[in-house]
């Protein structure tokens, strides 16, 4: 493999991007389906979200958060604030559904959503646009997508954490070298 | 879903145990077959690894700690401590090695795993079994097929922290909604 010398950042670069994008439902997929009830519905305790709440806020945001901030900032630059996201609408739009079902309709959304990204055709100049962000104000495309990246990463993050720390008391003394369950993330 | 009490910790059962340790292959191989290889050998700087350097440690694991020390354990209790684990062996041993062929090694080296997991048909009673760790002293068997099980699961979190942060800069104001970049793991 080859070594660049600065392996903690990188600029963002759309091919990239959508590599990343492209990944998150077979990941998810991979890690949750067939997984037992009780671990899918798992959390970090109190209004904490388990993998199934998250899977639902994927959905959401795919629906409202994503492309459609894109096409406002591309449409309307930064005369137009975003749609504030719901970050709780997943409790009410899962209920009743199953995490197969879940993922299914999630790696729908995403192939659709990267269709629609393609069709925008945005060029690097593109990337420079701003659009505005009802809570940040002035924000640029470059952002958006690199948020959109990293999000999913975030709650990758986050659903390996929280099965991670299922087995946070039965570990024992290896919690020392698990910094999942003993870190400083705890 | 059901909804149990206690979403946040639950005991060790070994069929749960082996349905999340036969997963992670497939995650890993969604996450980062393909990835382009700047990604794939990103880091946290310094002495940080990268989810190739993780690829590299999971394929170490399989073949020198877990199963190896299940069966030190099952066949000298406490008499003889594990081999101490070697946390560097994959920095040499990865040279010259692709993704992919990591990768493909370590589905290989998981599906054998199990299969040998099986064969020592591990009972409830065996679970409370001791052994020795060359650091902690007295573990039970429990303890070591929980850590397996919490041991993968910190590394799928740890690979999707290095790569979000890669668009740490990139993410701009948003920052402060992404906990992988902004917040207390930070």
């Amino acid at each position: 493999m080859t070594r660049q010398a600065n392996r903690t950042r990188r600029p963002f670069v759309m091919a990239d991007a959508v590599s990343v994008l492209a990944r998150t439902p077979a990941t998810l997929d991979a890690l949750l389906r067939g997984l037992p009830d009780d671990w899918v519905t798992a959390n970090e305790g109190a209004e904490t979200w388990s993998p199934f709440d998250v899977l639902g806020h994927l959905i959401h945001g795919e629906k409202t958060d994503w492309v459609p901030r894109a096409r406002i900032l591309l449409e309307h630059g930064d005369a137009r604030a975003f749609e504030p996201f719901d970050r709780f609408a997943q409790f009410a739009e899962s209920e009743e559904r199953t995490v197969t079902s879940l993922l299914d309709e999630f790696a729908v959304l995403r192939r659709q959503s990267l269709r629609d990204l393609a069709a925008l055709q945005i060029t690097n100049a593109d990337l420079d646009r701003r659009g505005r962000h009802p809570a940040f104000g002035a924000v640029t495309l470059r952002q958006l997508l690199a948020t959109w990246v990293a999000h999913d990463l975030d709650h990758i993050v986050q659903i390996s954490r929280v099965l991670a720390r299922q087995y946070a008391d039965e570990v024992g003394p290896w919690r020392a070298y698990l910094r999942v369950i003993g870190g400083t993330d705890a």
